[in-house]
């Protein structure tokens, strides 16, 4: 599909192009590409659905990662099936794997008085691309600090990094965003006007994800208090 | 890949079967599948992320959900590509569409001692199968209720339900739980030995999904208090 045909705002400073596959057949309006957008949405979460093509059949699994401007990394076993399609430092090349990497966030529950007309109040970023191994040393270690960062800022700082061993044993996948949006729904029922008067509540229950004390592990090495950057996650 | 291969419990009552799709081949040891655990964790979530291929290449995309019994329905615009895609009463049959559904609930960020074993806890489930486009007009109607009791229990019936215009315009595809696994972490950081000693903090931030004070829509009906079934959403 060309982009004339997509209906999407041509592509600008600080906004990512619109694809045949980023323009939604469906609720356009709330289809967004900016990238202060994107990024925000993608900050603001840790977990994604990653998906993939195995045999034909699709397969979407939850997992973390990390972003370091551009580039998206989630990280796994060498062992794993789908991290091994990405190529890898013994295959040479890394061939690539096609992936949609999706990021959620619920934000409400809108119940309008009309059954057709619940929804939900979220934001989302879809990326579209090829996953490809990271063979270089040093973008592999920077990769695994942004994954952890992502989880809890400041935490890769704090803890031991990977040796020799673990790394062997972790394959990172790195997924660029360039075919990207982000969709958002905020705001109230969209009732039809004749529904109006009907004697039903309507209305939003906000929602988030909320973070409670930190429980520490059994046998913390003596003197090792709450550090100063999870005072900040809990919420 | 035959049952013997999976390394996986054998059926039995109560079970899904373990085939070559649902047996990870990492972490095995947290891949289950009975039923009271697959569908308590479909049963406390109302949004998934449905994969399924288009043109060759994944696509994942968030959309609320409901279940009855053993089938999960999620529904979206007639004019939705995958939802075609899964065939509809226009073009007879329903060929089917090979799909992925997945729900996750984060339960707690693990931060280990070492980067190596941070981990999230979390309760998945992963379905594959074909869905297909529901054409008997009764279990329409009962697969709309039941995604919209899936946010709201109770809300289906204080609602209008959807006249003939909206049933036209929904599309509702059904994926029976035949070829499903759950997964579940639970528990602290899995340090290793040597690294218990080390001066870092390590243990559990509890994650939960929380749900606010429902904010009215504007222009209620006169009278319409808050619905007994909203108090028990707010937590």
């Amino acid at each position: 599909m060309s982009e004339a045909d997509t209906g999407a705002p041509s592509p600008e400073a600080g906004a990512y192009r619109a694809s045949g596959r980023t323009v939604p057949t469906r609720a356009r309006e709330r289809a967004r590409y900016d990238r202060e957008l994107v990024h925000r949405v993608l900050d603001t979460s840790y977990l994604c659905h990653l998906g993939f093509v195995r045999d034909g059949a699709p397969v979407v699994l939850p997992t973390l990662y990390g972003r370091i401007g551009e580039r998206l990394y989630v990280h796994g076993s060498t062992g794993s099936r789908p991290l091994r399609a990405a190529g890898g430092p013994r295959d040479g090349a890394g061939r690539g794997l096609p992936v949609c990497l999706t990021v959620t966030q619920v934000d409400g529950l809108v119940l309008a008085r009309s059954a057709f007309h619940h929804s939900l109040n979220y934001h989302s970023v879809v990326v579209h691309g090829v996953a490809r191994q990271v063979t270089d040393e040093a973008e592999r270690r920077t990769a695994l600090d942004a994954i952890v960062d992502h989880i809890v800022p400041g935490r890769a700082e704090d803890s031991r990094r990977a040796n020799a061993r673990e790394l062997a044993a972790t394959a990172v996948v790195r997924l660029d965003l360039d075919e990207v949006s982000a969709k958002v729904r905020t705001g109230g029922p969209d009732d039809d006007p004749e529904d109006l008067a009907l004697p039903y509540w309507s209305g939003v229950v906000p929602v988030a994800l909320t973070h409670g004390t930190p429980v520490p592990a059994d046998g913390l090495a003596p003197g090792i208090g709450l550090p100063g950057y999870l005072a900040g996650a809990v919420s």
